[in-house]
Parts: structure tokens; C-alpha cells; sequence
């Protein structure tokens, strides 16, 4: 396969849109995120970058939590109105519904199938960005996004975020932990 | 959107499927991971969660290099077989045609659309797993998956990991820093 340098690039695929949210000088804020991952199991952690010049940041500061919102596809326009304002100059307290759980200030948004509530862990600081980590202490799905016991990405239907574009979830292709069995079996 | 309560879960619409190299013992190897993202814009840095268990990270210690590889849907059955399978036990080395870039000692993917070469940066240990950050110090992307100047994530063609299943990229539904300026106009 023939390859071409990009240089050092910011470029995963793919990546999700969510929506972190903090409580900001006693106001739900919420700002749009795509370099947001787990980051651990036992406890259940998140991690998400976030420019350190961000009004949010001063909520995550100011109280110790923060929320991590997935949209689904319906919000797209809203979701992306809070990537292109900041809450600096914009009150984006009344852009969706906000609830509050176990730890009080973290504000989280009910239009969303999928909140998780999240207590800081940890920082790292990066350069540009400060790598944010939170305990989730609980999480909350929309009864119609479940199926069994656990969500389904196909109900949930997630925005994908990729160079400017977002995208949705498209076919099932096979089961993990099952299609490599294929390849054991032709060694 | 009435909610149900899951306990604390890992739950991340949608997550990437990538395979993680390192050289462990002088040999390449590659581990399956969903949850990898982008850490920083300046410099470029990427974070993944590896269970302290994993071989991998003898490696990553080692020489403190990996890689991130974005298999293609191509590639389900290699980068399925990397995520059941142990470098403790399995030789891996030959799954896959590595190639290795500046750093020498970071095995990268040729059958992979997009290679991310990582110089280790920090790491947070979270409880199971340590959080890898790595600065990106170059980015390799497989000619027919670049349109302009940047990849194109429907060339791409990646994999979205979901609750043991794997996914494609649907279908684009917005610009991004633009669908929200509908929301604006109607304030």
C-alpha cells in the first residue's frame, strides 16, 4: 500500500461528537468535544482533551465534575451550535433540558440518549490542550436506546465527527471477538 | 426522554477499532483498541487505555515508541484476531507487513489506510488500565484514502467498535461548524 507524510496530524476514524457539560458560575454550560475516549474499566473512566483557553474548563475546575453528553443524530443542530459558540459570550443554558444527579453540579442534558456523570479524576497537561479524566459515577440511557441490557449504537444513533463533517453509524459488519476466528483457523 | 439508570459503565458512541504496535523483544506486535482518541492539537498527541496486563506495554516501556494503526473494514478478520489473541502466547509479528518510520523502533501497519508513529509523552494510571499519551511525530495515510489534503474518512473506511459488534461509516448528515448556525438564526 502506498503511503504519503502528512507530517504530525491530529487525524482518528472515527471519532464521536459529544457534549461535555459543566456548571459554570452556577450555569449549565455545555461545549462540543470530539477527541473523547474510556479511559478505564475498573473504575469506569472518561477522558476528554479540552483546549485550555475553554469557559468549561473554569466549571471543572470550579466544582470537581463534569458531564459527557452523546447526541444523537437529531441534535446535530444543536450540538453543533455549542462548537461554534462559547460560553464566555453565550448562554447556552437553555439550548437543551438540564438534569442533575448523584453529585449535584454536573449538569447533564435529557434530550441526549446517553449522560454519563463524571467526578475529576486527574489532568494531564498536553500543550495546547489539558487531558481531562473523570470517574464515571453513574450513567444514564434513554429507555428507548436500550435494548437488553445495554444501549444499542444503532438506537442511540451517535454523530460521527470527521473533518468538518458529521456522519452517522451505517451497517453491521460481524461480531468482535468472533470474526478473527477466521483468520486462527487458516494458519 | 425519560432514563434509566446503568450504574457506572464505559459506554462511548462510537468508538474506533485501532490496532496499538509496539516492538516487544525485537518483535513487532499489535493489540486491538476501542478506546483511543486524540489527546492534543499542539503538539499532536494521542491517548489509549491499555489494561496493565498487556503485552504491549512491555514494549511501549521498552523503547518508548508505538504506533496507532486505523485498520479498514478490509481488515476486520486481521484486526479481530489481534484483539482475541496475546503476544504472550502468539506470534503476531506476521499478521500483518510492518514498515517502521523515524523513530526505527515503532512497527506501523502497511495494510492500515492511516498510521499514527508515537513518541511516548506521559502516562496516568487510572486503576486497570494506564492511559498511554503519545506525541505524534508523523502521520502516514495510504494514497487512495487522502482526498485533497487530508484523508477522507468514507475512503478510510474504518471500524467502529459497539458492545462486541463492528460497524461501518454511514451515510454524511451536516457540515460541521455550520449546521448549528440554523439554531442561531432561530434564537
Amino acid at each position: 500500500m502506498d503511503k504519503v507524510t502528512m507530517g504530525p496530524k491530529t487525524l482518528m476514524y472515527p471519532m464521536p461528537t459529544v457534549l461535555v457539560g459543566a456548571s459554570v458560575e452556577g450555569k449549565p454550560n455545555y461545549m462540543a468535544a470530539a477527541w473523547c475516549s474510556i479511559a478505564c474499566m475498573a473504575p469506569p473512566m472518561v477522558a476528554v482533551a479540552i483546549n485550555k483557553a475553554r469557559h468549561t474548563l473554569k466549571g471543572i475546575n470550579e466544582n470537581k465534575t463534569f458531564s459527557i453528553n452523546v447526541p444523537s443524530t437529531r441534535q446535530v443542530v444543536e450540538a453543533d451550535y455549542c462548537g461554534i459558540t462559547t460560553g464566555a459570550r453565550v448562554d447556552k443554558s437553555r439550548v437543551f433540558e438540564s438534569f442533575y444527579g448523584k453529585l449535584k453540579t454536573a449538569p447533564m442534558i435529557k434530550e441526549c440518549p446517553v449522560n454519563l456523570e463524571c467526578k475529576l479524576f486527574n489532568t494531564m497537561d498536553c500543550g495546547s490542550h489539558l487531558l481531562v479524566v473523570g470517574e464515571i459515577v453513574e450513567t444514564y440511557v434513554a429507555r428507548e436506546a436500550v435494548a437488553g441490557d445495554s444501549p444499542d449504537i444503532k438506537k442511540v444513533d451517535p454523530l460521527i465527527y470527521s473533518d468538518g463533517k458529521y456522519y452517522r453509524v451505517g451497517e453491521c459488519l460481524a461480531d468482535a471477538f468472533s470474526a478473527g476466528k477466521a483468520y486462527k483457523k487458516s494458519r
